[in-house]
């Protein structure tokens, strides 16, 4: 089964569309932990089993882990065993390097950590996402247009040809896509583009940052960027859902949190 | 001291621009070293002892520590420590993410490893680099002409005032080096590129890869990169200087090729 494949599987079967980012930060911890011998570690168990009903992907990002060095690393395996086989486990890493050194990213990500998708920055070109493509079961997602606002200085500049540098990014994307293991982040925060975007590149999936604490636009984010039947869409909140309470019910908040986004994901679907 | 004082310094005290890349592979450790406890880190700490009479700065690629999960940031750790103050400590890491998430990269690589510098891709724009740039002492090497064939797929190419994308790039860094910890990453595979770059970033240090393995032009890009006294560039050689025997002589040989490089830098620079 390619990457692709699995993602309209996984949304199909858990009737979800929700990605959960787990950007654990110390200093938002709930109070009741404090005492725990792993206060993360505890923290991520229980956002998991609160949210795993609803989710279809989770998505931890590295800078949250390597913030703890080498501890970090073992939070970051441990998260993804808690978060089991049944989703996608997205390894949110913005990596890419010369051919020889992408291709270690991998073997990490990959085969060490076993994740199904990595995120990938394409500044570097060809060369530095090949590497990431070896394997037709392992998803890429390459940035393309992000949620945030430096999103203008680059992405959105205009090239020689009249396009956005991110179309003239997302063409190049599409040649790589041979194994359909290619995938899109795409800005929730850009709804206004998702409809063009979607035009140009049909065929991959999305992964979806910038609602929630970023303020991005769900509805019409669902409207012009997903796909009738297949989906081929993922939508992430990282903070909205996992510090929706840091009180002792933040488990269970940070539940309905993601059953209420996956709610509404589904009902933007119709 | 600013990280440009700093690059400055380090330079002028070591009278040497070289960068050694520490990019450990187990497939190509030497044999006798199959029976230590740690062969990365033995391997590691011996290239380190031969090398640093002539090398200015040291960089581990974080992809090959990474490879090996939790242990690899032990290496990472252990590697740094080995590499000790007297020299420049660079994180290739190639990071970059929105502000929040990048903040922690920063924190991860600036305070718990304790690097001086860290590369960093520029697709993301400012908010994405702006966290790095918190700490006067510490030095961000932006991604602006890399050295991999990629980098004609997207950083030369033409922007619509004529520009490549790599010069529109290094334009928006200047801005942003205020505190002056910005760099350049240059290739020194593009070395007619050089001159140019060097007129639109005169007051940044340049971290330049491909020499060796790469095929990168020595003499041109130390006669266009490099600045008049100030030098303001550490040229890196990885697979040339720390593969360069697979015997039981590699430490000595790394030390050989370093001093080699080293004195081929100095007397292109007279």
């Amino acid at each position: 089964m390619n990457f692709k494949e699995n993602v309209i599987k996984t949304i199909k079967e858990r009737k979800s569309a929700l990605c959960v980012g787990l950007d654990v930060e110390l200093n938002k911890l709930p109070a009741v932990l404090k005492n725990e011998k792993d206060p993360v570690l505890k923290f991520n168990k229980e956002i998991i089993e609160a949210t795993k009903g609803f989710a279809a992907a989770y998505k931890p990002n590295l800078a949250f882990y390597e913030q703890f060095g080498t501890k970090g690393m073992e939070y970051f395996e441990k998260t993804l065993e808690y978060i089991g086989d049944s989703v996608i486990k997205i390894a949110d890493a913005k990596r890419g390097d010369i051919g020889n050194t992408s291709k270690k990213y991998a073997q990490a990500f990959f085969e060490h950590f076993n994740c199904d998708a990595i995120t990938v920055s394409p500044y570097m070109g060809e060369d530095s996402i090949s590497p990431f493509l070896d394997r037709e079961d392992k998803g890429v997602f390459i940035l393309a247009l992000t949620s945030n606002k430096g999103s203008f200085d680059f992405q959105m500049q205009k090239m020689a040809d009249g396009r956005y540098l991110y179309e003239f990014v997302i063409e190049k994307i599409n040649s790589w896509n041979t194994k359909k293991n290619c995938g899109l982040v795409v800005g929730a925060t850009h709804p206004q583009m998702f409809e063009g975007i979607r035009r140009s590149a049909p065929d991959l999936p999305y992964l979806i940052p910038g609602i929630g604490a970023q303020g991005g636009d769900l509805e019409n984010t669902v409207k012009y960027g997903f796909v009738k039947n297949d989906v081929l869409a993922l939508v992430n909140s990282s903070r909205g859902i996992i510090f929706a309470s840091d009180g002792a019910d933040f488990a269970e908040r940070a539940g309905e949190e993601a059953k209420k986004l996956r709610d509404q994901i589904n009902s933007c679907l119709k």
